[in-house]
């Protein structure tokens, strides 16, 4: 006869962790630790094969099988000394379901079945806690009544409302064992009324009611659209696991505890976990009763006694299991035990979540102890991890203290991660000139533009009661590495008082605040903080990599990152500082320099301005001249911070009313100091001003409107260049234009660039190597790739307009509504944060194939937000880009993501 | 030995119509015109496989082929009594190229080839005009310098200033007979410095000279791009055709016309030209002396002799001719003829063009004279020729009156149909910056030139006063559809004053004048009009059909039209009234039905701000209940004037800040109607601005924000769909979801649909049957369609929110640049005109083959402004759509694209 049950427990399993297809995944993993002689309570696994029959005969089970299911309680029996539905000993079990993967809409648990009014008397009798048996028993009520007998509805949960109004109380802990035993009642009587059935009170017709339970569970609306979407076969079918209740709180030899093989906060080697005497599990999580340590060394200075002490045989016996663990699953495990009069029980096993800097110690820890090797290590650290060792931290004690005083503020979204403090200030100008005088200050606007940046480059932090994750603030703080938190809606800012109002509290100009761009939390008052170990040795030099740890632990871990991946990484920097800093976090080139950055600085703004206000391209050209050297210098800069890498530069690409002012006041003070009509700087800007300025005059559209402009920036890419290449430096520029979405736009672009290219290498007598290339950020770019690459020699994929041009999303609007897309998963992820794979992504393959199938050897990148975010850098290995762009205290999280991906793991989207 | 020179002329030719590929386009017309004994110059071709061993053999020419060129030659002389090189009565040639295809980049021709210092005193002597015998021997010199001998340069034309300058004359006509001379000298004198060689003076030297270029001009850079853009295959190779020349200024039995088989503006049939004696071709289009009519029909009152009567010999031989073009071409013909020395010759035939009125008139009668069959008629008239049918006439009355009053200023040839009344312009740039301004203007001149064709296209009528009716002017107004009056005599035109003196009336620059372009008169002041023929049949019963010839053949027209399409043709209609004249145009259904319109009608606008303002759902829901009502009464009648056709209604679209006002004046104004504090006004139109409202919270992006607002219409158009069913009505709604990127959008608002559906045609106890689909407007909706379609029901392409997209322009913005793109010829066309195929193309075809993968028989239209472009609708065919949608005034375009678009006539892009 087939065999369809499979026991575990006791010291051995007839089923292991290969056979999953069989057992599914929990009943193949309580059948691999019991096979490993960890005591896990006994129980059985009953066979996906008696699903599948299941539903081929009509809901009918094989032959043979309740002869083996009685087999199978006979033997948990045994293990527990323990008789299901015995009044005096009774056993109890849970059901689960559990196929080859999990999935929602089907069956979870049902737990301490086997009670009915007789067997509760023997629970009562070992725990001594009828309030607890009787929760227990109309909890079981309730959830058999739900899962398996379909008597679903709020009439259970009104019942226990009535009660407590009845009782007078409030919490469910306020009732007593009398109140749930007459809940029990009032619950079947429920269940006859709404089912026309009694509630079973005979152990095996309710066990026989869960099995089928578990099996009808595969085949609910949900479960089945879930392996429609999934492509999971309709017959792989589910298992279902029976399992013996073990009880923490069976007097003063019972115990209830969970524990970390290694320290999940810090990575340390050693063990870690708190437990209580005659409890539950929930006891030890719910914060009512203060748990106490199992380690006497984690007792510090807690005065409370450690497992260690009170029950020495039985921690002996839980030391040797989790090595055991560890050893076997070559992880940081996270496990649940119970000691059931003076018996442990292992009731689950699992990786352990860790901080960022434990996931990094434990990794490189493991491959030092020839646990796992290098490939295994760079899976387990998520790139996001790393951004906790490169941010700016606040002094724990002193943030406690803070909140504790009633100072954190409000809490918006943690956009730029680290801690940042400072005095608010309403203004970019405010914030430099404060910065001037040596003041640290916290940008706070209701949002940021491109005006805003020289404020944001000198403020710590920048703070916005407005926009997303992906505003203006939120991406150029990132950029600068920048403490940020954006849509902090509960700031109240008004410019004309200059204050923030929070509920009760105003805030002025020049108070201090502190922003912990990790957490989103905005604390009034100053709070100390300090740069990341990391920081310290590489940027500041300010700590030898010797004297940190966690430094050396991360350089290894990168070190292994490059070693493993395919892609390049470059960086988006607009300064030679940034790029100096790009370097030091690895960079090999740069994928985005912005111009228009440029164009803010100083008083080059006057120069743009006059360009703009220029009445023919020859007046435009005059005041072009003027920016040249000053652009010339900034690519010498870059040139030289990079030493030859290839540096690939954007030509100009906002609309020109960005460089403009917009209020009348400004407008005025302008004119005044430029020496124009007022009324002249205003008709322009408001010839200047768009309905839709995402899609307006921008990008090459400008370069092909004014040719002088791309001309200047062409020349003054080119000279600088050439000027180093004359002092025998090497050189590697790319020349970008935005905004392509026919060939022909990047036709003419080229065309100028490559006559003053040629111009120029001639004036300065040298051989100079460029190279054309293009964004595709426009669909129509992507759709016609293939046409694009007749002339471009590079691509890099401009995926924020190419998402917002996809979606036809605006990222300035998206505020409105995108939040609420995310939160009711009609977007399963903010596209902004993470390349959409099947929309922007398709056509970032339709772009890669069309580009190659042109020109095979196209190089092609990315170097839009994404270009930092793990998910996407792996679809960007998938599809076979050369190099993602990121700003640079992303390089190294684009590093580790690029090992990753090319190692096959899949990044966790959400 | 081959054959590689064809003659024809004399009555008979050795090639045809069939030999294209041989003798290329030109020479095997010629020689099919002469094989049907049609009087054509004699001459001969050098066939394509010239070419091809040219190329094969280093420039050297087959064996045998200069004895065949001179047989050809000989052949020449016979038939027209002259000799090649004889200075008494020598014989002239043309030298011409001619590919399978015409092709841009080569060779065009040489004329008067065979003048030398010699031959001229023999063709002087014939014309006993030496000024036009040196004129022509300069420009046979200076043509002959430029394409044969490569002499390119200003020089030729710096003479001729020079001479000018040095005579004190403005034109080139003042020049006399001897200044000709003088300058031919110099010209060769010019020759000889830039290519070190003399001028030919032997004629057979010029023939090979010119045999050679052009078959040179096959392989210029500019032939070669053309080709490879074309992919026309290199060894196609070109044909030179070597062709006497004629002349109809040989004294007074000498004569030169242009004319057509029917009437190109009426398309009446009857023959219909004009002549001059003893002139040139150019004499005739030039406008200087006014050209005479062929027929004595055509004098009317002009008091001008006719061919018929001049020359009756010759006219009824003319006859003959034009009746057998046309039965041999079956089409109406544009034929140019010269009369020399008593003997008539055809220089040309070509197919005419023609105004829309007569393109359906002579394709009808046509068909009716069993020349052409209904596909080839339907092949015959352009879509958009029948916007003249519907375009506005003067009011009869109105018109009357005004020639009472005396404001008939003149009467002029009736060149381009059609009614069209503004201000008075003397220059194409004056009519451009008026235009620019929303002034219609009526471009006024003595005659007309290429450079004013920019003018031209802007201007809402052309009047000129001299010129017949095949003048420059009358051939590009027709081309361009406009009304159009030449020849107007009586119009004394001064620029200089900026005046038109008639009799005693003075007309200025910007006074306002109305023409009838259909009758040819010029009436002084604006006069109203009222709707054209088919218009006042069709929509206002105010004619009946039968009293309509134009309406007759229109609808015989549209009829064929029906037969041979596959693509269905529905509307945009918004409103009953809308949908009725749409129906009577021939729309089998609406595409697009758009709800917001509805919003602002009446007082509805209240209820639409109030909910707007409203704090909650419920607030909302109270708003939305005031409209429902009157929504439904505008889904009744739409229906109900739709009987039973299908009707797509989308969704509320919009931004709602559309629906607020935005100054502080309006807002204070509305604040004070709606009893609401100004303030908190303001604050929601502050609240609802975005940055750019195109890719804002719009679309699906509002009903998933805010549920109760589609429920309001979903339930509206059910409730109105009951109550019709209900009284034996057929319904087929079909609601439609605007702005879907996602599916998941999609699938909430569908929820929202089929509740809504169920519930109300519970409450009204019918059955209902009725589509949900969704709008693909966004580029992600088009590159996901396969998940779309899961629940899409239906898809309609928003070809105008597409084109935004997926080139990243804004319409509202596009006017900076966009233009600019189109004249620079960045972009070959507007793409929110014609669909944009390489692009936005590429995403509909993706969407219609993702689409119909998950659903094979998903219906599939489109609603976007392309609807109505004939281009695009035959794109729309071509990939397989169901239907197109356009407004009401567009169906019969669409009716007619989509027969042509099936019968494969391809559409003209630009």
């Amino acid at each position: 006869m087939a065999k369809y049950v499979y026991t575990f427990g006791g010291g051995k399993a007839e089923g292991n962790a290969s056979m999953k297809n069989l057992l599914g995944g929990k009943g193949s993993n309580l059948g691999e630790m019991a096979g490993l002689g960890i005591p896990v309570p006994p129980g059985f696994t009953i066979t996906t094969e008696v699903c599948t029959y299941y539903y081929e005969n009509d809901g009918k089970y094989p032959e043979g099988l309740e002869k083996q299911v009685q087999q199978g309680l006979r033997y948990v029996e045994k293990v527990m000394g323990a008789k299901f539905g015995n009044r005096r000993n009774p056993l109890l079990v849970s059901v689960r379901s559990g196929a080859r993967v999990s999935m929602p809409g089907m069956m979870d648990t049902v737990l301490n079945l086997g009670l009915n009014d007789e067997t509760i008397q023997g629970l009562i009798a070992k725990t001594k806690n009828p309030r607890m048996a009787y929760d227990s028993y109309r909890r079981f009520v309730q959830m058999y009544a739900d899962v398996v007998m379909g008597a679903k509805g709020d009439e259970f949960e009104e019942l226990i409302r009535g009660k407590k109004k009845e009782k007078g109380v409030k919490d469910d802990t306020e009732l007593t064992a009398e109140d749930w035993q007459e809940l029990v009642g009032k619950f079947k009587e429920v269940v006859r009324e709404k089912t026309g059935k009694d509630f079973p009170t005979d152990p095996k017709e309710q066990l026989w009611g869960a099995i089928g339970a578990v099996f009808r569970s595969w085949d609910t609306p949900r479960a089945v659209s879930y392996r429609q979407l999934h492509h999971i076969p309709e017959d792989w079918g589910t298992a279902v696991s029976v399992q013996a209740m073990v009880f923490g709180n069976m007097g003063e030899s019972s115990a209830t505890g969970v524990a970390f093989t290694r320290d999940p906060s810090t990575g340390d080697k050693r063990f870690f976990g708190e437990f209580l005497i005659n409890a539950q599990g929930e006891d030890v999580v719910a914060g009512i009763r203060t748990p106490h340590p199992i380690t006497i060394a984690g007792k510090r200075d807690s005065g409370l006694t450690s497992l260690e002490e009170e029950m020495p045989e039985i921690y002996q016996q839980l030391v040797q299991i989790y090595e055991k663990l560890e050893q076997h699953y070559k992880e940081m495990q996270d496990i649940e035990f119970t000691i059931q009069e003076g018996k442990l029980y292992m009731l689950q096993t699992r990786t352990g979540k860790r901080t960022g800097f434990a996931a990094i110690r434990i990794a490189v820890d493991m491959v030092d102890e020839g646990l796992i090797d290098q490939e295994e290590a760079l899976k387990r650290v998520e790139p996001a991890q790393l951004l906790q060792l490169l941010a700016p931290i606040f002094e724990t004690e002193a943030k406690q203290k803070a909140v504790e005083e009633g100072r954190l503020l409000a809490k918006g979204l943690n956009a730029g991660p680290g801690a940042a403090c400072g005095r608010v200030v309403f203004s970019a100008e405010k914030a430099v000139e404060m910065a001037r005088k040596g003041e640290k200050v916290i940008l706070t606007r209701t949002e940021t533009s491109p005006e805003d940046i020289s404020g944001m480059a000198k403020a710590a932090g920048i703070l916005t009661s407005t926009g997303g994750t992906t505003s203006h603030a939120a991406v150029v703080a990132r950029g600068m590495g920048k403490s940020c938190i954006v849509g902090c809606g509960a700031l109240n800012i008004d410019y004309a008082t200059g204050t923030i109002t929070v509920r009760d509290k105003v805030i002025k100009e020049g108070d201090y605040v502190s922003i912990d761009g990790t957490t989103g939390e905005v604390i009034l008052g100053q709070l100390p903080t300090i740069p990341s170990e990391v920081i310290q040795v590489l940027v500041q030099k300010t700590k030898k990599p010797e004297e940190s740890r966690v430094y050396q632990q991360f350089d290894e871990l990168m070190t292994w990152a490059d070693k493993h991946r395919k892609l390049g990484i470059r960086t988006n920097a607009d300064t030679p500082g940034d790029a100096a800093v790009a370097r030091k976090f690895g960079a090999e080139g740069i994928g985005l320099t912005r111009t228009e950055h440029m164009f803010f600085e100083g008083d080059r703004i006057d120069a743009v301005r006059e360009m703009i206000l220029a009445e023919d391209s020859e007046g435009r050209k005059r005041a072009l001249a003027k920016i040249m050297p000053m652009q010339k210098e900034d690519f010498i800069g870059i040139f030289e911070a990079m030493e030859g890498l290839p540096v690939t530069i954007r030509t100009l690409d906002p609309p020109l009313h960005e460089f403009l002012p917009h209020t009348d006041k400004e407008i005025e003070e302008l004119a005044g100091q430029m020496g124009v009509e007022a009324k002249r700087l205003k008709q322009k800007v408001q010839s200047l001003h768009e309905a839709n300025p995402m899609l307006g005059h921008r990008g090459c559209r400008l370069g092909i409107a004014y040719p002088e402009i791309t001309e200047m920036q062409a020349r003054a890419i080119v000279e600088a260049a050439c000027e180093l290449i004359k002092k025998g430096k090497k050189v590697e520029p790319e020349i970008m234009i935005p905004l392509v979405g026919h060939i022909n736009e990047l036709r003419g672009q080229k065309e100028i660039v490559d006559r003053v290219a040629k111009e120029t290498a001639e004036k300065y007598g040298v051989a100079i190597e460029y190279k054309v290339g293009t964004m595709i950020e426009l669909p129509r770019a992507a759709l016609t790739a293939d046409q694009v690459a007749l002339e471009a020699e590079f691509f890099s994929f401009g995926t924020n307009d190419l998402t917002q041009t996809t979606f036809g999303i605006s990222r300035d609007d998206a505020g409105t509504f995108l939040p609420m897309y995310v939160e009711k998963r009609i977007l399963p992820h903010d596209p902004f944060q993470s390349i959409d794979r099947d929309g922007v992504g398709a056509l970032m393959k339709i772009g890669v194939e069309k580009g190659r199938a042109t020109r095979p050897d196209l190089k092609i990148g990315i170097c839009g937000e994404h270009g930092g975010d793990p998910d996407s850098v792996e679809f960007c290995h998938e599809i076979g880009l050369n190099y993602v762009s990121c700003s640079p205290y992303r390089v190294p999280i684009a590093r580790l993501a690029a090992a990753r991906a090319n190692l096959g793991v899949e990044a966790a989207v959400d």
